[in-house]
């Protein structure tokens, strides 16, 4: 608990950020309750691509109880789906689609005496949004235009140029994720799960790659060569027991190499 | 003009509330610009019953420019039956989705400079919310912990003492509606729409009933005894090209005998 | 599987019903796989409070797998409430939406070279078509304009005139069915699961029902009275495995009473 | 009538197919009664893109009161974008959600003693499916399940080798289908929408386009080249009265040239 207080005082340590919320009327997804006291930002499913009103409420009082940090999670509308099939919608309607799911919890958070805190976009929008410019404008306009304190969450790539100047402009702060248990491109992408070797499934490797990036220190692609991140936050997963065992493990490693 | 300006300025004259933003994707539903010069306040659809984020943003949109408050119009979530199907939502999850609803919807008024400035739950729930206490509480606590200064608009019967003693205890404003185009029940209740002369299609009974609220004096119910109704605003239709020439007919009747 | 064979053959034997293939895009729900060897009639999930039609497609798959007859289980279009809130659809509504979703159920049948074989509204609307005779009728005329071979499973009850009477005129057969972990009130209803005893936990209970129901005798309604009811089918469940642990017992004793 | 009377009898010549039942709920779309006397092929929405069961229903009554084939037009969940947003969907939930759509609508022509006599995939699933090949076979490969009889509408190309070839191998009808109010590329491809002169507005146009196509004689393609298309069927539209009335002069024009 005290690595979680002493990130709300200095936002330079790594955070630990973690989808969150997406369960859905009777199903349930998601160990929350078990991971939610290891994290720092829980990103809450709005409705599109899972969960609804009532299981957002049970989310925002879970993370509050916590003392977590709460993001939106807008998705493309597609619950069979669950958001990770792309849509050809357009910049525009990403817009406002993302307004609304942004507006959607964080009146659910003030139901809660909190407040929406930072947005990070799911699935597939997350990726559209990193390779077409103009829905990344469309996030960002929608991320300032309900509130420019808020700030937007995506991949730490070894250039990140184009977002960079794009949220200088909107007068917004970028928060760069990174993944300790997907390995990279040479280019600094994550390698598609399709290939062999993208994920990393022993807990000793992930580790060692959280703590290479808590301490800003180079990766090593997939061929090798050096790949340097800016990372302000570790995307970590609460789906079944052995990937809540790993989050409580990164959690204590963070914690001693991060002192208050 | 002057008299939506005076209205702004003066709570006590009678405002002009109409449904709006009902279309939905390709699908339109009424004539939204042809009526909104003459209304004061216009109840947005929010997604469940009606309209998407992109037809939100442009019926606020539309709504900003001629300066008409904004009311979130929420409903039980079905398309299909227009929020016109009752279903049996428990109070927590009327609460949820009542919350869910007004936070999209101001967000899309915060991207436009604006921000929700009431409350009007649509068809079942509106008429639900009136014949159950905890469905009437669960939407005033949503409400209040969205923002307790926006008031509830709610019909206006012979006794509302229910509603009144509800709002007082949770800090709310109530905003009462009465209709000029429908008769009323000795009970002070709108004649169900099934039943004969439940519905005034005349332009002039429609005015005369309209005057008769803005003077604040008794309207005949159906068996011809007295009843005095507190009301707020009259609820208004622009689903037609005749509906629409009332409304502008009504403006004008209104702002002659509300002078600034 | 003998017995299953058996009640290919003979429809008097006591036929085991569970819901199936409620899970949702990634949502997972019911331990098909596992209770689908031990079964008769495979209550599946059309899309509108559960399913959508992959998972449908798996579903029949299974069913097919196991020589499992395949009844279509429709439902409110609500996936939230997953089906289990009353919404106030016109008769002609629930016939056209029973329609919809038996007609989509048996496409995916086609392609697995099978068909539906019997149908089971359910949740709400299995609820409320037993407390109105309009909706009651809604169902059976969709079932009859369908295939009037289809036989309609319904809650069997002390008495059952009023779905007898109506099955006659439309040419319907009727599949009774009883619930061997659920009491039973003295007018022959379920007893409501909010009030104490309402439901069997214990296996042995449960077994003692099943039989009493197999062999045709009379069950003790809440109150003491005898309680004789015509069944055909017994509804079980494979929600967990407690739950499928006894529909393997159940088919154990059935088996063993109903020789072949 | 007596064109369509012919039509029945006689495949080879032109049929008028248009797109109907794209109502939902509440809101109304398309002069589906001004249209429908006058084609042959009704493409009837399944719900995923536009209407509902009952809508579904109404639409096939029409369709089954003037004589038309019906023809299931399923598209990608989308009811916001309409179905003209592109999904990635994989080949496998194509041919489930085909499957699904095609069956619905045919329970509902059971009900009104018809059956669904074609199919013809609607919007981003129709072009997608012409770019696609592994989404064609899924088309294919759920037309053929369901029925194999069954035509499938696709677009006449210049070059339509890959669906015959495909159509051949499953035992499938193809019907190519032209525009007559539509200009082309010189591949034998639409000219895209958002080019100048790619729809043709006025009626003479339109007419003299669809008697060439009638006739089997060759088209103009936008750079003048010579176009030869092998075509069953024309697309037409009943939007507004405009399309209507060339509608009208279309069934005219094919009569006079198409003797009983």
């Amino acid at each position: 608990m005290c690595g979680k207080l002493r990130n709300n005082q200095d936002m330079k340590t790594l955070l630990l950020n973690c989808d969150m919320g997406e369960s859905l009327g009777p199903w349930v997804m998601g160990l929350d309750a078990e991971v939610m006291p290891y994290v720092d930002c829980a990103n809450i499913a709005c409705g599109f691509h899972a969960s609804d009103p009532s299981t957002m409420r049970r989310t925002v009082q879970l993370a509050v109880q916590h003392d977590v940090r709460i993001g939106a999670h807008p998705a493309y509308p597609d619950l069979v789906g669950f958001g990770r099939r792309s849509m050809a919608c357009s910049p525009a309607e990403v817009e406002d689609l993302v307004l609304y799911q942004l507006g959607a919890l964080d009146a659910i958070c003030r139901a809660e005496g909190t407040r929406v805190a930072y947005l990070k976009p799911h699935g597939a929008l997350y990726n559209d949004m990193l390779h077409q410019p103009e829905l990344l404008r469309a996030v960002m306009t929608a991320c300032a235009a309900f509130n420019p304190q808020l700030p937007l969450m995506l991949l730490a790539r070894r250039d990140n140029t184009v977002p960079q100047t794009m949220a200088s402009e909107l007068g917004l702060t970028l928060w760069q994720e990174a993944f300790a248990d997907r390995t990279y491109t040479p280019e600094g992408l994550l390698t598609p799960r399709n290939q062999p070797g993208a994920v990393l499934h022993d807990a000793e490797h992930i580790l060692t790659q959280a703590l290479t990036l808590a301490r800003g220190e180079t990766l090593r692609a997939s061929d090798g060569s050096a790949l340097q991140l800016q990372v302000d936050t570790l995307c970590v997963h609460g789906d079944n027991p052995h990937s809540v065992a790993i989050v409580r493990q990164l959690r204590s490693a963070l914690d001693s190499i991060q002192p208050p």
